[in-house]
């Protein structure tokens, strides 16, 4: 669960990268909670095929912070201006990574 | 000129999205100052296929940006680190954005 909200993130992140057919399948189950069967029935595929299908976005999305590491920079951002005591720059830097 | 100096800030965050040829292409005329003639002989292609080629990797970079706007947002950090008071978190800033 602590794992597909970390996809989930990685997704809003790197979602325009995808392929239209990449983003509805990884939205359907991760967003709209749709099982891999009902994806399939949909879809019309095969309940393996989406799983597969899936499994490779979840890689490329890992793949994209590994190689962009805008997660892991906005994260690093985010736990400055907790910390730091200039508040006023601490909200200026979170305005910036929440745009 | 400036213009080229933006492609090659946009191929320092975003290289590892291309391919290998359109890094090789890129990179010789932008960092390594060969002619779109020097590249074609190199390559063995014709030069109006280079000079396609690279305006190709320079729309792809551009749409990058537009999608995950890295270059923007790290711009506005760097601004922010340069204007603040506080001289440590301006620090972190630019230890954290130039990584």
């Amino acid at each position: 669960m602590e794992k597909d909200f970390e996809y989930i993130e990685l997704f809003e992140i790197y979602s325009e990268l995808l392929t239209e057919k990449q983003r509805y399948l990884f939205s359907s189950h991760y967003l709209y909670d749709l099982s891999f069967g009902e994806i399939a029935e949909e879809s019309g595929g095969s309940r393996q095929s989406v799983f597969d299908a899936i499994k490779k976005v979840k890689l490329k999305l890992t793949e994209y912070e590994k190689q962009l590491k805008i997660k892991s920079t906005k994260d690093q951002l985010a736990k400055l201006a907790e910390t730091t005591v200039d508040k006023q720059t601490a909200k200026k830097i979170r305005e910036i990574i929440e745009k």
